[in-house]
């Protein structure tokens, strides 16, 4: 008789955005000619660059003449052309990351949930509060022990490590989702010193990296002196280059990060993490990677740089208006997303529903981010100049 | 401290491709003028059909506009112009699998490995020898069970259910790999009732279903009685339509299948599986599945069919020349793979080797595959009509 994996039952039954949609949904079909805005998701809304599209049609032409015609990649770690390029937009602002570290996905959700499959089930995990809901759920898929390190109000929403909580694995997001908060140098380099003293690994997700404005917030963790002996890192370019619909991103697992296993063998994770790929993955689509690879051309670089800045400025309007109305927040500044104190003390899921009853504009719930998101709210910055500035004048209006 | 895990030390360090192409590459580096011929690796030759290329560019187009640029897809389970796509398609030979029930993901290998997520550890795992070596170590990355059906010369390759022997969840491939033998409706329908009888769980992988050219051969377990309440297929549009860069596939887990949690809870596999994508995985690249769409269209329908008769008669080429050295070998006939018998009692790498140095020719030693694939080898027609000839002529060389 077949055993089900009983830790997805003490799962919530759905996910986060899946019970936004369904609000919203609702409230579209009772309301068919409300003009909703929805700054809820962190989906982004421009075309990707002309030169990904330009790249991805030479692609799938190839695909179709035999003799450029590609099958199986040899190792599913992503082509040399595009691990060289990533490479090298590392290089670009100062961290040395070979190629040969690096292997391409579809998305850093999928390694973000799969690369836990590489520890044991016996591991404790810290997960900074509020985060995305994926490092929770993919650890108590497997029945790990989850622990939380506060992020709040009194420390800016960026956590900070305890000598006192001795955890396996940690989880960290800089530029935060939900938060928009971004760890400064010194901050990230207490949390690299704090996982090598301790033999922790840190799963470092850096996907909003390209919305950096500010000289001492590291883009990456590699900036970090001692990094390479204990973090992995994950970065995508949905957000930088809008391919949440492309799906294309990477994840370094560098050669000094090691592990001992029971019995004292000191164990590669990079192996691992490469056996567990070779086993379960088949590598990206090619096409797919010849669009990835064009965006870190010059041409590629300065177009998505356009758009990025375009997103930049709505997170000034956004910003504008809640200075306006005296509401708290972080983020905007370092990062795509705003993280606002409800007004009046309202709870989350009630901000929510008011903010869509009454102003037709979807954000989502801190709540839906852990504990201490009670009580704030994100706004992305990913819509359209227009509508946001209407979103936050409709804001003014129902909150003033 | 962080803990691996350890299930991972256990496994072989490489994969079987790997080892294969290591040895290739050593042999070329020692005989640089070496014309090597390849029927090792699965892996297709044909490009892909006209109708998925023009969609696919027409879809990189569309991410390229403002008013037709995709983001994130809702569910990550596919579009449903896509979904019922295949929904369609099963329905061109009979079989009724609706389209709520059946996931794109981006390639059978992925889901192979991730669908072991939703069951607990400590289940039997059944699965037949020699096998596509997936199935064996996602298994054993996780610690379960392992056991074994064996298919030999004796029952043709096709391992059949044993009263005796009751496993939670039991791998089938038909029209197999590595073996191309395939099931009748007849045997298909003795594991089916096997399942059911025993509440265990059939992971049906029906990658090559369209080499099939016999009537009675199926090419769904959908199409037999009973099997919605016992079986997940899986299938990939790699071998039918040579995706095996571009990456897309399908698994189908039927609304009618569920399982008893330990406090007699009801269970729907299918919810379990869209809580794990939901949280792993984000859904297949839009122009990817524009070129999957197009190849269920009637005009890609009738493209890849003459992909598929080209490498169909490489198969009779093989067997032609296997015939006339008088070597005893299945599949060829409802798949695109042929196994042999190899010869004066040979081990399956002694062969490699041989075949390797003598010929310049590369297929893959059986016993890559598990035990009683030892003896035996695997030639695929995948490859080019002169070469393989060319292969078939070396061939019939050295073993005269």
């Amino acid at each position: 008789m077949v055993k089900v994996n009983e830790n997805y039952l003490k799962l919530e039954k759905n996910y986060l955005f899946i019970n936004i949609a369904k609000k919203v949904n609702a409230y579209k079909e009772a309301n068919p000619d409300a003009d909703i805005i929805r700054m809820g998701i962190g989906d982004v809304t421009l075309p990707i660059c002309k030169a990904a599209v330009d790249a991805m049609k030479k692609g799938a032409d190839e695909m179709g003449v035999k003799e450029t015609f590609k099958g199986y990649e040899d190792s599913g770690a992503g082509y040399d052309f595009l691990r060289e390029a990533v490479s090298n937009y590392y290089k670009s602002f100062g961290a040395d990351v070979p190629a040969d570290d690096i292997r391409i996905n579809d998305g850093a959700k999928a390694d973000c949930g799969n690369i836990v499959d590489i520890f044991g089930d016996d591991n404790t995990i810290l997960i900074t509060d509020p985060a995305y809901p994926v490092y929770v759920d993919s650890n108590r898929m497997s029945g790990r022990n989850v622990i939380f390190a506060d992020s709040n109000e009194e420390n800016g929403f960026a956590a900070m490590p305890d000598d006192n909580v001795k955890a396996d694995i940690i989880y960290l997001c800089s530029p935060n989702n939900p938060t928009g908060s971004a760890y400064t140098k010194d901050q990230l380099k207490a949390w690299v010193d704090h996982a090598n003293k301790n033999g922790s690994v840190i799963i470092y997700d850096a996907a909003y990296e390209a919305f950096i404005t500010e000289d001492d917030i590291p883009k990456s963790i590699y900036l970090i002196d001692g990094a390479k002996t204990c973090a992995i890192e994950m970065c995508s370019l949905s957000k930088t280059a809008g391919f949440t619909g492309m799906r294309c991103g990477y994840t370094v697992v560098p050669e000094e990060l090691t592990a001992k296993a029971s019995d004292g063998t000191v164990v590669s994770l990079k192996q691992l993490w490469n056996r567990r790929e070779g086993s379960k993955f088949n590598g990206v689509s090619y096409p797919v990677q010849c669009a990835a690879a064009a965006v870190f051309t010059p041409e590629g670089q300065e177009q998505i740089k356009v758009n990025i800045s375009y997103y930049q400025q709505n997170a000034k309007t956004i910003a504008a208006a809640l200075d306006e109305l005296g509401i708290k927040y972080t983020g905007g500044k370092n990062s795509p997303y705003i993280w606002l104190k409800c007004p009046n003390g309202m709870g989350s899921w009630e901000f929510f529903d008011l903010l869509l009853e009454k102003a037709n504009v979807v954000g989502t719930p801190g709540a839906g981010f852990g504990k201490n998101g009670e009580g704030w709210f994100r706004l992305t910055s990913f819509g359209d100049k227009d509508r946001t500035k209407e979103a936050m004048e409709r804001l003014k209006k129902i909150l003033k």
